[in-house]
């Protein structure tokens, strides 16, 4: 495994880096970044995940999400992926839409022609980005905690209910909590996973609790004047799942904010002092 | 007057707007950034103006500069001009440079054709935007800070130092503290005001305190790993002056930091702590 660098920046107190690696498992180089607070030589630090949503690349959050203050003050190593594999010959929507396809991959293992190759971004999440954050950076990974925004939020709630034991603490910012209940869920799980919706209910947090799933506790904060609410992010099926199975669960409709950075940069200090008390 | 609103969004606890006006100064439409806390009706808060650096709009610091928090914890209204006028007409450097013309308008008035007409931020910005933020929001003009990045460091101070009576607080971050004694300040005051440079001397921080202008005192931040900072930032010209004159000057030389908003936002709180402990 070799890491390439791409920029070092510091930053709060800490290094803000940018790097790329060669993955099995997407079979294309993937880009990432990875704040670091100044430690103690030998020292390790816990470790949170985000995870963007559409359209977006690490460089949303790093650029715009406001967390290096906080990570720096709570000694949180703060690691932002990719949406989606990228480069040449990485098949795309065919319309070049930008809710399918390239930086919409929606933390999935695609099984359908001609996505199936690339498109493993559950794999490169759970199984091969983490070993890679172990032997590069002084993490903890016995003290991990995830979050993301819209479509990330969607991803870091369903790898979290599906991977319990990996994850101390769990949050989200407007997730898209039930993929199996939304057009954008219906779009990209078609696309990724064929149309028969059982094999959707691993890719969707509601069908995961419903199913028995659970978490120690979830924090939850969306906007009310996010444009996506009612039809595609519909926190109230997650709410109603949570209270029907006992799934403790904060939600925290902020007053006129919207889906975007500003709103994200907004709530990142709680979240991340929610995670760094869990991990 | 009128103002156009191209977006608003809820962040921080305030509203941060983007906003557009026809100029008589420049002869064009103008961009700026407006931050505002939540405040009571009829309430006045003070204003910190920021100006940026070579090759950037409002947009940067609105996106990157992670001035919300601490601008709605001190409740103070950030206000964020373009660095030059633009659109049809507006000459450029002859080879599109980026560090003349368009985006590097050294916050002058410019005397030399075909500069003169357009280029004249200096007067934009001690005459027409502070009218335009008094109508337009609830600004008290009593209470007013400057800092700014690089160029607009050198805008910053500048402007303060020629009309100390307007602001009770000014700052900057890795500011050209003598465009007479750096390539930039060279190639730009000539561009825009001709060879004669006793003309230069109002629009250079080191000369203007030297020619007796002061401060209540200064702050200034400026990384050590800045590629700038020996041939065009020069802190130590600044130093020497201000120590020659008796000006009140706090130089933190902030180890490893660069010429990035990776380093202004690390120490954008404490700028922001520091103009409202003052305004």
């Amino acid at each position: 495994m070799t890491l390439g660098t791409v920029s070092t920046n510091r930053s709060h107190g800490g290094t803000q880096g940018v790097y790329t690696h060669s993955s099995a498992e997407t079979g294309t180089e993937m880009t990432f970044s990875v704040f670091v607070p100044d430690h103690e030589p030998g020292e390790k630090l816990p470790v949170l995940w985000y995870l963007s949503g559409l359209t977006c690349t690490h460089a949303n959050v790093t650029e715009k999400g406001e967390y290096r203050a906080a990570c720096a003050e709570h000694r949180v190593i703060f690691v932002a992926p990719d949406t989606s594999p990228r480069g040449e010959g990485v098949p795309d929507d065919a319309e070049g839409a930008y809710d399918f396809g390239l930086g919409a991959g929606f933390y999935v293992n695609a099984t359908e022609a001609p996505f199936a190759r690339n498109y493993r971004m559950r794999a490169y999440l759970e199984e091969e980005l983490p070993d890679v954050i172990a032997r590069s950076f002084p993490a903890d990974m016995a003290r991990q905690g995830i979050t993301g925004h819209s479509m990330g939020g969607h991803g870091a709630l369903t790898i979290a209910l599906r991977n319990p034991a990996r994850f101390r603490s769990v949050s989200a910012f407007a997730p898209i909590v039930s993929p199996l209940s939304c057009p954008w869920g219906e779009k990209a799980l078609t696309g990724y996973l064929g149309p028969d919706r059982e094999a959707w209910r691993d890719y969707d947090a509601c069908a995961l609790i419903e199913d028995g799933a659970a978490l120690a506790d979830l924090l939850v904060d969306q906007g009310t004047a996010d444009n996506f609410l009612e039809s595609q992010l519909r926190p109230e099926l997650l709410e109603a799942v949570c209270a029907a199975k006992g799934q403790k669960l904060t939600l925290r409709m902020q007053e006129g904010y919207d889906h975007s950075y500003y709103f994200i940069s907004s709530f990142m200090a709680d979240h991340v002092a929610w995670h760094a008390a869990r991990m």
